[in-house]
């Protein structure tokens, strides 16, 4: 085996945070959560390819409106040399593999790119690290290769991979058959006894000239536009993407293509899909149930219980879940958990916010928790980091009340600084630029009460912020993927 | 029927608050919860009476904790006429009948009075009426009269009573042979079937003389305590209270008595004792459902839902129970709902706030909600009915920043007294005397940010109150029954 052929790693972190409801939210996707640990499904993702691939051959596709909250995982980790690729909205994967092609048209032309969903466990590290050194020798030769797990028991849940000849005498590939899509549990379990089929991954590995001649071939709607907006430095990526079709690499490109190969893993692998799935990978007490959190339960069994900070009580229940956020619960029972997703839906036209936003919403300065809201006003906890400060501002239509209640708050109201101290409070009228700053070594903490009849978060104008988020400099990132 | 025999009726309102967890806290028993409508079960109760037994001849004994959200209770019907007799602990039934009988001495010494659970449901009010009617003529004879539910099904949850002989040819009433205690599934289907047992309602009835005589024959530790404490104008009610057993009627004098009738009730009625029976007189949806207040479902069945307003989701759940509250929820199979109390009682020591108080906590002046705590804070929004004001108080160890929301403040800080109007603030400082004052038409509401490391209710001095609740006035309160 050929080990020493470089690959660029493409995280795909596009989520629309549905099916793990109430924990998250479109703003707050799956891949952030930190489901299985503490670290997040995404830093597990890059953590697990770094021994094989750098930082600096790692790129994030995700869409714009992510962007804050993925830069913060990369963050958290110090990976500065990451690569964040925005597009302007989420298309599934085959616009977002044609679009990582096109990034890497001029640094990485002919060279071996792997495409990895930000949001699967896997068990084995080395397993899947030594896979794709095999898979990377057929896709330096053309291959369109996918990466098939030996299933362990008769899922419905995955795509499967039925594998034909293999491609070597050692085994290490075989030609791909056909993708088979979520089979009935009678297909399932013959699948699983018949030995050729495998659960589809979802990793993919290819040359970057070979997956956009693939393209080209079979998603030409996907392809051409991509292809013309990148020779044009005035492109206008939202209105491309705008007319691009939702399509995945699977069913556009991989089940038509020729030249498919499967690398075999034999590793613990789940695609997290459910909150049934991740109640399988807890280890569970001897009453089979997995609880996490601020719950009490009294005979009960099999469950899945996760309180993020208020008191849950559960009693005599079988094979339920119970997730409880600061403004969410969802109670469901375990087989159905797949559903979640159909709830999701159902919810959105009576109940957005709560889809959208956590009551804590985290931006890179720190984050702010919405505590209590009625007519007229609205209470919110803030936290600065230390170091960090908030966007220069002003609003229209809302004065603030700042309480200190812990460290140092400096303050800028009209041309005014001063520092503020715990239990010190100040006063923010309307239409006045203010800023807010964290210059000490603790984090600050403050109690805001906002006043007046319009109170959304859109009423707000950035005159400077060291984000990037000001009015003027906002499209030029929009645009530019 | 002799009809027009006076009644003296007196309400049961003690109650632990642990059934109906996490709606009904030690603070909030379920007398005072809106299970069944606008209406709490107390005032139901006093409601149904009132055509035939007038406020001024109705007492509600309860315990001290309790005295505020009793009088809550009367002020917003606006019964100004109703006794209300404290008990300084709760000590079940045969205690507080006993310090009826003791409140009833000089002004109803031979007179029938009538003992009523304060959170049962009872359909027909009729019915009742005449039925105590009928009771008042066998109390008066010097019977002990209790009332007999006549059965609808083998229930398992409640104590029976078995008839013997009619007293007289009408059947108004028949001797009472016996108290059966909750019985077996079994037993519970021999006693339906046999037409003998009746449903042990609660409601008693006798002579004032006659119970106190019988107390004295049969429970003389709770009788000579009383009898002693009665005489005694300095008498010190918390020790008396302090030496009374804890036991009911029932079994310290009801069982053991000769003269006892029953007053068979055709109508009907339930305890309200668990979740599951609130289920039961609730109508339910096609789907077997009771959902109330923010809540979703997806193909859910015979589940009782009920949210206070943060939003429930549930999804394919099957005879559940979910009660959602600020600060806690149950998720309990319907079956099992008798067992909350063993549930309550596992919290105790784990989570005690989340029993004894809501977040929401009632007061004569209005109300206090806990929306947000953290070392060296706690926030609180606060709401005042018009005209009312909190007492004249410091705090040792806290400051408070006030930001008015909705309506106008009069406040008091120190010798300073200022209207503070919505959108503006005042800061008070640690040990500064301060009044709160609402005298405006409008409610009045505004937000406390608390500062200190010792932020507990205790840490207050009330120098004047409307409610005597200041220092001076409160230990001749508890005193004196």
């Amino acid at each position: 085996m050929k080990a020493d052929i470089p690959i660029f790693g493409v995280i795909l972190a596009g989520g629309s945070g549905t099916r793990f409801w109430p924990l998250s939210r479109s703003q707050y996707p799956k891949q952030v959560l930190r489901l299985l640990g503490s670290e997040s499904l995404l830093q597990a993702t890059v953590q697990r390819l770094l021994p094989l691939i750098p930082q600096e051959r790692l790129a994030i596709v995700t869409n714009a409106a992510q962007e804050d909250v993925i830069r913060m995982e990369l963050h958290q980790q110090d990976w500065q040399d990451i690569h964040l690729w925005l597009e302007p909205r989420g298309r599934n994967t085959a616009p977002a593999i044609g679009l990582a092609a096109v990034r890497l048209q001029d640094r990485w032309p002919r060279g071996v790119m792997a495409v990895f969903p930000a949001d699967h466990y896997i068990r084995e590290q080395e397993g899947l690290l030594a896979a794709l050194q095999a898979g990377a020798v057929w896709a330096d030769q053309g291959y369109l290769v996918t990466f098939g797990v030996l299933p362990t028991a008769p899922e419905t849940g995955y795509g499967y991979l039925e594998r034909a000849e293999p491609l070597d005498q050692a085994g290490t590939a075989y030609r791909c058959a056909r993708f088979a899509e979520k089979p009935s549990l009678k297909q399932a379990r013959q699948f699983l006894a018949d030995g050729r089929y495998f659960w589809n991954s979802g990793i993919f590995m290819f040359r970057r000239d070979v997956i956009w001649d693939a393209l080209a071939a079979h998603l030409p709607e996907v392809h051409q536009p991509l292809a013309t907006a990148a020779q044009s430095p005035e492109a206008d990526w939202a209105a491309v993407y705008e007319s691009l079709p939702n399509i995945s690499i699977d069913y556009g490109v991989m089940e038509k293509a020729d030249r498919v190969a499967m690398v075999p893993l034999s590793l613990g692998w789940s695609d997290v899909g459910t909150w049934g799935a991740l109640y399988e990978l807890f280890p569970a007490d001897a009453q089979g149930n997995v609880i996490v959190g601020n719950a009490c339960d009294l005979a009960s069994r099999d469950c899945l219980i996760l309180s993020q900070d208020r008191l849950v009580a559960t009693l005599g229940l079988k094979d339920t879940i119970v997730v409880d956020t600061p403004d969410a619960t969802l109670v469901c029972h375990r087989d159905r958990s797949q559903e979640v997703k159909d709830l999701v839906a159902e919810l959105q036209e009576r109940h957005p916010a709560e889809l959208v936003h956590h009551t804590t919403v985290h931006r890179p300065w720190g984050s702010y928790t919405v505590i209590n809201e009625g007519l007229g006003y609205k209470v919110k906890k803030i936290e600065v980091l230390p170091g960090k400060r908030l966007s220069l501002q002003l609003h229209h239509r809302r004065a603030e009340h700042w309480v200190v209640v812990q460290g140092t708050a400096r303050v800028t109201i009209g041309t005014t600084v001063t520092e503020v101290n715990p239990n010190q409070s100040v006063y923010v009228p309307v239409e006045t630029a203010h800023r807010l700053e964290n210059p000490g070594p603790e984090p600050l903490a403050m109690i805001e009460v906002q006043t007046g009849l319009y109170l959304e978060e859109d009423d707000i104008v950035r005159l400077d912020d060291d984000f990037w988020r000001q009015a003027a400099a906002r499209p030029k990132r929009q645009d530019a993927p």
